[in-house]
């Protein structure tokens, strides 16, 4: 493991770090802000999953978690959004290949090499994480924004035992029956949608919904509004009476402005979660 | 003036203008964050000005403000930090020309006819921002990064009625004595030495000081601390008796990360002064 970046933040240090990883065949970038606490020994972990077309970066210096995450003493880690570099296939689309991930493992060529991201979110990089860092294994939380809320709900969905809490920010609700899903499902996975329904958070809510608190934020005046489908989950919520917070917030849009606006509620309810 | 972008944030509005500055002889850019409270009438101003390369938007979206000016029911301004567009000079230096005004008008070709931040910051803007916007002109405070400490410090104490509290992070604290001052403050002001007293924060408080409360952030692990010389500026302040509060903070850099870290600090600081 290289360390790309140290920088004293709150208290902490907000690290940026790159490794070799098995899943994706290649080198990853990630971020990590540890609190002061982890100085002292092993800290519980909100885990940020990223959007289309962000790196690990974008959150790490937009979001405004580390003061949060500083004052609850939870450390932060910001993966990035898919495998990198000139050997890893990628098209023109901002929507499709490097940046665009979509968090699963792709069968398909020419993406099935490297696009390994749930893979690399279950074993490569928590294998790395809890080994040469002070994080609790036993004390992890796990949200996301868009294609990384969309990540976020449906990494906790099947690893309930695993992520204590689950939050989202304006998650890509229902992919199968979107534009942001069906082309990238499609591509990742191929044309048996059968394939694609464990990674819709609709579909797995109805099918198993999840162990734990849920809280999910929805900017009223979101420019994506009709491809994000708040509304199947929201339903899909009810229907199951599943525990959940699902807010529809006035006036916001899909920007980093509507995201830093709720990070203290987030990192909170995961604090919250946490301390259980 | 043009609406570059509005989006809700915190309660209230991140927006970006764009309009045309007699002083520089074009276009300018800025940032203002509205809170909530400006819907019911004007509201408190804390400027903010950047430092090096910056833009209107770095500080915008990276330094963590509009939190704690929210809380505050405080409004921000995000100036630009030069004039800018194909007609006005500029160097390949990152230091010097576009994106490194300085704070000052300048009198030096090929300088001259655009380089006028100092008139803009003080008329310009000021005369639009309070027209078109609900900002109280008697409720001014300003703060600023590096460079944009630099402005903050040599605007505040020319203009103490002005600005009833000023701060920095980082600033460039005696630039006649620094090559970030020295190379620019001679492009811009020409030979005579004489001319970039009045620019100089440690000359004006050995010279005046400041008629308010005054605070001061240093990381000591900036990499730029030889250019900065906050050790000079310290011992003016407190040969002058001046008050104020100078942190050198533990481990800390030049970067949006230690602007982040204290920027709760900086806002509650201006609001107690603005309370007053």
């Amino acid at each position: 493991m290289e360390t790309v970046s140290e920088n004293r933040c709150f208290g902490g240090v907000q690290g940026v770090y790159r490794h070799a990883s098995d899943a994706t065949g290649g080198q990853m970038t990630f971020g990590l802000f540890l609190p002061q606490e982890a100085s002292a020994g092993p800290v519980p972990v909100l885990w940020y999953l990223s959007g289309l077309t962000c790196t690990h970066e974008n959150a790490m210096t937009k979001a405004g978690a580390q003061a949060w995450a500083a004052q609850a003493g939870i450390a932060l880690v910001f993966p990035d959004t898919s495998p990198r570099g000139d050997g890893v296939a990628d098209d023109d689309a901002y929507d499709l290949g490097q940046g665009a991930g979509f968090y699963v493992d792709a069968t398909e060529a020419p993406w099935a090499p490297h696009f390994k991201m749930w893979t690399y979110l279950t074993k490569d990089l928590p294998d790395l994480l809890f080994t040469d860092f002070a994080l609790d294994p036993e004390r992890q939380t796990i949200t996301g924004h868009s294609m990384g809320g969309h990540g976020a709900l449906t990494l906790a969905m099947h690893h309930p035992d695993r992520f204590r809490s689950v939050s989202a920010f304006a998650p890509i609700a229902n992919p199968t029956q979107s534009d942001w899903g069906r082309k990238q499902l499609g591509a990742y996975l191929g044309a048996d949608e059968a394939l694609w329904a464990p990674h819709d958070a609709t579909l797995l809510m109805r099918d198993r919904g999840y162990n734990g608190p849920m809280l999910i934020d929805q900017g009223t005046e979101d420019n994506f509004l009709d491809l994000l489908k708040p509304e199947a989950l929201a339903e899909a919520i009810a229907a199951r009476r599943q525990p959940a917070e699902f807010r529809m917030q006035a006036g916001y849009d899909h920007s980093y402005f509507f995201i830093s606006s709720f990070m203290e509620d987030h990192v909170a309810f995961h604090a919250e979660a946490l301390a259980r």
